[in-house]
C-alpha cells in the first residue's frame, strides 16, 4: 500500500496530531448529501485513515492496484498516465472536497493504467477497498453518498467529454479561466497544459494575448 | 415528459402486453449488483414506467429537463449535443442494460445542453426524478445498486477521457472494433464516425484499408 509508513487510523492521528486533524471537511461533505447523526458520523471517520503526501509524491503508480479510495482534505491530487512518447498526460484533478481513484482498478482491485501524485503538499483520507465494503455494510446510509459523489462524477464527465469535442484548445482555457478562476491559479502552469491537451509554450501565448 | 402518450406503468403494461414485457434484463442487473429478495425486486420494478420509442425519436430535446432515467431494455439510445456549426455530435451510447441521462440536468431538474435519441426502435423503462427518489426512501438497497452503476460509468468515463488523449483516430477507431466489435457493427457508420470525433469518409477510408 503506498504511504503505509505515514498512515494512521483517524483515532491514533488524533491523538498524536489534535491539533492536524480537521475531519470537518468530510463531515460537512457527508452532510450534505445525506442525513447521517453526529454520534454516527464520528464513527463512519474512524474508517479513513489519514496521510500526509508530499509535493510529487505518488501514492498510485502505473501497474499496481488502486487500493483506496482517496478524498482531498487540504490539497491536491492530480490522476494522470504517461503515454507513448514518455509524456505525462494529466486527465483529472482532484482539489479539497473531492474524491479521487482509478475506479476501474479500485472497482475490481487489478493493476491501474493510472499514476495518482500530490500536486502540493497535500492531506488525503483514504478509505480502503475492503474497509469500505464493511462501511457500507454497517452504515448503509452511506451507500447514498457515494452514490451521489459517483453521479455528479458521472455527471461532470459528460460535460467533459462535450467540451472536447465542442471547444477549441483557446475556448477550453478561457471556459477554465471563467469557471474556475482559482483552480487555473492554483494549479502549476505546466499541468494545466497537460489536462487542456496542449504545450506549455501554447498556454503562455493564449495567456499572453489575453494580457496584451 | 417525452413520450407520455406512450407512457405505462409496467403493472398496467404487464395487462395490455404481457408477451412483450421483458423486465428479465433489469431484474438479472440488479440481481448482479446487490442482493434483493424476488418478492422486492417484484415491487420495484413497479416504480418504472415502460415507454416503445421509434428510431430516430427524441426522448430529451435540449432546452428541456431530463425527467427520467433510461434503462434500455431493448435498442438502443444515444446522448448527443449540436455544436456551434449545427452538426449533431454524439458523446455517449447505451446499449441493452445500460443507463442513460444527463446526469447533470436530471440531478438538479434543470434545462439540459444534450438531445436523447432512440438510435433503432427502442424499449425503455423509464425511472421518473421524483419517482426514483421516492424507491430510494422504500428500498434503500437499491442506492447501492446505482451506486455501483455510476461507479462503472464514472470508471468507464476515465477510460474514454484517456484514450481520447492517447490514441490517434485511427487507433481509437481500431480498439473499439477489437473490444466492441458487435457495438461497431451494430451502429450506424456515421453515428460511429461522429462518436468517434471524425467524419463518415474518414472512417470509411480506415475501413477499406482494414479490408484491402
Amino acid at each position: 500500500m503506498p504511504c503505509n509508513t505515514n498512515a494512521l487510523t483517524l483515532a491514533a492521528f488524533f491523538q498524536s496530531n489534535p491539533a492536524k486533524v480537521m475531519t470537518e471537511n468530510l463531515r460537512a461533505h457527508i452532510n450534505k448529501f445525506t442525513k447521517i447523526s453526529e454520534q454516527q458520523l464520528s464513527e463512519i471517520l474512524t474508517y479513513f485513515k489519514v496521510i500526509e503526501v508530499s509535493k510529487k509524491e505518488n501514492i498510485l503508480n502505473e501497474g499496481k492496484i488502486c487500493r483506496s479510495n482517496y478524498f482531498v482534505n487540504k490539497g491536491c491530487l492530480r490522476l494522470f498516465f504517461i503515454n507513448e512518447k514518455g509524456v505525462e498526460q494529466t486527465i483529472q484533478f482532484a482539489l479539497e472536497n473531492w474524491w479521487l481513484a482509478d475506479y476501474t482498478s479500485f472497482s475490481s482491485q487489478t493493476a491501474s493504467d493510472f499514476y495518482i501524485q500530490a500536486v502540493e503538499k497535500s492531506q488525503i483520507l483514504t478509505l480502503d477497498f475492503d474497509v469500505q465494503e464493511v462501511l457500507l455494510q454497517n452504515f448503509p446510509q452511506m451507500e447514498r453518498y457515494f452514490r451521489l459523489v459517483h453521479q455528479r462524477a458521472h455527471a461532470a464527465s459528460q460535460f467533459r467529454i462535450k467540451t472536447l469535442y465542442a471547444l477549441s484548445r483557446e475556448e477550453l482555457y478561457n471556459l477554465f479561466n471563467k469557471r474556475y478562476p482559482e483552480f487555473v491559479q492554483r494549479i502549476p502552469q505546466y499541468l494545466l497544459a497537460s489536462f487542456l491537451g496542449f504545450t506549455p509554450e501554447y498556454l503562455s501565448e493564449i495567456r499572453n494575448k489575453k494580457i496584451s
